[in-house]
């Protein structure tokens, strides 16, 4: 019953519902679908999709997420950065507006709910760890500018198509400019300027549903379609239906890295946002089931009509605040939904492209997170660089590229680290058994002729050749040494590579009349160093800690040493599997 | 003056010669020469290159080196995993004998020495980092199996075409078993007999030129010709001519993949041998400019109608065993070889084929060096899996793949580690100051309540999730915790993202009731927590070790804290440059 109810967690909360828990839930329910009603048509037009799409897309995925995922207020649907690769993967494959399009889209979810699939059999929830936290910052703003790039032509009543790169697009705007309609621009101002005042008065207010009832009723009113104003034009009052997604195996080799990104973009977005909220209600989230949870929600995106969805931000945050305790807030959603595509979509004919394009611009805006990035550039310079790899990248070279330009830029920065690893030459702080950095505490104590040398870094084979570089000139630097000490505090792993280089910067030494000790070597680096045989090489030269090296040498006498603390070899062996 | 000898070390070593280095310098430079005739004929021949190319190779390109290269014992020319190389480069290009194939060696040579250049430029020696050495021990293996069967049909007479994968060349060779010619395989066991046999006698003894003298002179006593044994035939003899390699822009892009192996696996293995015998002699070799002499050699390779070329293992050893001082030894050897060119070559066409392929063999195969693979396999099991992909995937791949395929390997195993990092909770050391794990020292003492870990790692975006969910973790399993010291010595590096997840796991133990002290912070991590605020949240719970935090948490009153030893602005600053 457990592991059931661990594969479908619905089982878990359902039965135990309290009567308290409705309130909430039906509040939160009735306010994430006033903002989704909007949005979900808003996205659905980003992702090139018609915009009944966007409501399919809001209908079974939510249902499914509801009865397998694991956090109870996140908000499942289309999302900005999701739709806009959704475009980007599609258009070059098919035009816009023609059922070849939606067919792909379909497919293109199916493959998002495979891989999530994939990466939850394979536990490997951890594949997102690539993303740092600078280079989503990074990558978040840029997709964000391109979003609302793509809106501009929306909201200035120009027709132009659509563009590959951010760049194309821009000159593609700028050459149209003298086709600019004056009143869209009207309406889309005062759409902007609505939602953007309502959002600050009142945070769970349905602005979005305001604003799209506001423009569509001054549209009918004062007939601006004569003016220019573009609208949806009529949407279908059908319920979603379920249509198995033609495989066509030519196009899946050229959506599979669209497929890809999307899925490491919506999961990492999605179990960002789904671990915030399970921390304030104190329960866990569990990111190999959310896997499983927000694939099937992409198979029922594909099956009734939708396209890639994942956990939203803003709508979750929303969803949250407006009470949501349990997934039911998403199943009440779902029904608001199904009401609305069937008595909701007649008046919605309309409702102008502008409007929808200010929804959309108005929700990325905030995705162009500055004070992050500031706080990011003080905290540690070094992540400026992925930061702005995966800005400039994803600008220039596309949502797509951009993100992995960004990845192998921030992991060959990790190695570039791991290559030039930090030391220190250290003394004593006086009146204590601790050592410091001389360089940072120029009054710590140092015995001549001796030199204590922590090295900051595990020794493997990507910085052995430096190691034994920096540890060579250090002693050379000292002058005249007749001892090192080398704290082995930082060494946290130890590979052959590693071994072989120590021994070698052991002879290089002792050749040179230099005698060598080490202090604090942690279990798994022992491990290694005993079946080399380095250890016993060692022999007394290995200590407790720097303290205890230094002190016996300067009496020329072991006081307790770390050799003799070897534990019984039965107890490595028993630990060895634990903790090597 | 300085900077030009950095550049041209022979105007470094060449007015100070001594004359007592001369007997040392003409023995090297004869021993060599007379094992570099027929390993240049013979590695000419691996590399499907008429034998006089390899003894081309040995001439101009020696003297390049002996100008511009860092090692004094260092013997350039051609090796066997080179022309291995070089021939599966090549041989899907152009049939083996033509001049197109000549040609193309010259080409690939050339675009060698370019690539030597460039990572001189870029000052990048340390890409051959990424080589680790299980990696190099398993790979050199599968090469040398690789290479002694290509040789096999030499040495059983038999005559089929060179095949693309070693596995195909193990089917051809047994489908043409029938065709043995049992003469050729009485020279070719005779010759590996006293290739053994002399090699065991005496080291310095030109067994290669001995056994090619008495095989060719065998053939031509006993007419072995006419009982099908094959030789070489005529072999010009010319002296090297330049020969401007045509630009074949539609062969470079073909070409490039194998030049970048050749240059790493070449330059790594002549770097190896190089610093040993700089170490044993006392001097330096300069990477950078180590990668500028080889270039040069290759460059001289391929306008003087050689193949790809680098310092070679086991000539260096018997050089420096011969006792060269200088590289005037091997000006010695060029000198030597131009003489046989001219001289030798008319008594060379007799030469048997098995008798070079004999060569190989035995070069070969001391190669695979299954004592080192079972020190590294015991030293760290974790290294037997690069180790044993290189092996496999260079047999099943092919010499260019399989070393692709390993680096990739033992970079994700090193993210692997990276990603889930060892930690430990920590005890004292009755008697001492000094805090151990105690699942290896169970008699570790431990004060009820208090939980000491220790994270061995670097906390950033590859692992922030992973130490978040330990941490937590540990204090649930130890339940009943209300203050957790957090030792921070294996901390070497604190990126944005690992600071921000510090902040949250302060959040959530904080919010659990649970005390948290952090011990032994480094500068650069100090330098991070200061910059976002972390140290200043942290106050005095920052501790100078993790004996002070115990001593500070027991006594629930602040002995001397890390955080009054926090050194003046200034000092920090003057110094952020040189220790961040």
């Amino acid at each position: 019953m457990r592991a059931l109810t661990a594969r479908l967690p619905i089982l878990g909360w359902l039965p135990r519902y309290q009567q308290r828990d409705l309130n909430g839930d039906l509040t939160a329910g009735l306010t994430v679908a006033a903002m989704l009603i909007p949005q979900g048509m808003a996205y659905a037009m980003l992702a090139g999709m018609p915009p009944e799409a966007g409501l399919y897309a809001s209908t079974v995925p939510l249902v499914l997420y509801a009865l397998i995922g694991t956090s109870r207020q996140l908000a499942v649907g289309p999302v900005a950065i999701m739709s806009l690769l959704t475009a980007s993967a599609i258009a070059p494959l098919a035009e816009e507006g023609t059922a070849r399009y939606v067919e792909l889209a379909a497919l293109l979810a199916v493959m998002v709910a495979v891989i999530h699939f994939v990466l939850g059999a394979l536990k490997a929830g951890w594949v997102v760890n690539f993303l740092s936290h600078p280079v989503l910052v990074g990558y978040t703003a840029a997709a964000a500018i391109i979003i609302g790039t793509s809106q501009v032509k929306h909201l200035l009543g120009i027709t132009m198509p659509s563009s590959e790169g951010w760049i194309e697009t821009v000159t593609e705007l700028v050459r149209h400019l003298g086709e600019v309609n004056w009143t869209t621009v009207a309406v889309g101002v005062a759409a902007i300027a609505l939602l953007v005042g309502l959002k600050r008065w009142k945070r769970t207010f349905p602005s979005a549903l305001a604003v799209v009832a506001l423009t569509t009723g001054a549209v009918q009113l004062l007939s601006l379609e004569d003016r220019g104003v573009k609208v949806l034009g009529e949407i279908p009052s059908d319920l979603p239906m379920l249509a198995v997604p033609s495989f066509d195996s030519s196009v899946v080799g050229s959506l599979l890295p669209a497929a890809l990104v999307i899925t490491l973009a919506g999961f990492m977005e999605s179990i960002a946002i789904a671990k915030v909220f399970a921390r304030k209600n104190r329960y866990e989230v569990d990111a190999n089931q959310e896997l499983i949870g927000l694939g099937s929600a992409n198979l029922g995106a594909g099956f009734f009509g939708g396209f890639p969805v994942t956990g939203g931000f803003s709508r979750t945050a929303v969803n949250a605040q407006a009470g949501a305790r349990t997934p039911l807030a998403s199943l009440i959603t779902v029904a608001i939904i199904l009401v609305a595509l069937v008595l909701l979509t007649p008046y919605l004919e309309s409702l102008p492209s502008a409007t929808l394009g200010a929804i959309v611009v108005v929700a990325v805006a905030s995705l162009v997170d500055w004070r992050e990035a500031r706080h990011i550039a003080h905290v540690n310079r070094a992540d400026l660089v992925p930061m702005a790899v995966a800005f400039v990248a994803t600008l220039a070279l596309g949502i797509e590229l951009g993100i992995g330009v960004a990845v192998v830029t921030s992991l060959g920065l990790l190695f570039l680290r791991l290559m030039k690893p930090h030391t220190a030459v250290l003394g004593r702080i006086a009146g204590t058994h601790a050592y410091r950095n001389v360089d940072r505490f120029p009054t710590a104590e140092r015995i001549p002729g001796v030199t204590a040398i922590r090295l900051d870094t595990s020794v493997n084979f990507v910085n052995v050749a430096f190691v034994k570089r920096r540890l060579t000139e250090l002693v050379a630097e000292e002058g005249d040494v007749d001892t090192v000490v080398i704290d082995f505090t930082g060494v946290n792993d130890l590979d052959a590579s590693g071994d072989q280089a120590l021994h070698e910067i052991l002879d290089e030494l002792t050749e040179r009349g230099v005698d060598v000790h080490l202090a604090t070597v942690k279990g798994p680096v022992r491990d290694v160093m005993m079946r080399s045989g380095l250890w016993q090489r060692l022999g007394r030269h290995v200590h407790l800690d720097v303290d205890a090296a230094m002190e016996s040498v300067a009496r020329h006498e072991p006081r307790l040493e770390a050799a003799e603390l070897v534990p019984p070899t039965s107890v490595i062996r028993s630990f060895r599997s634990v903790s090597a």
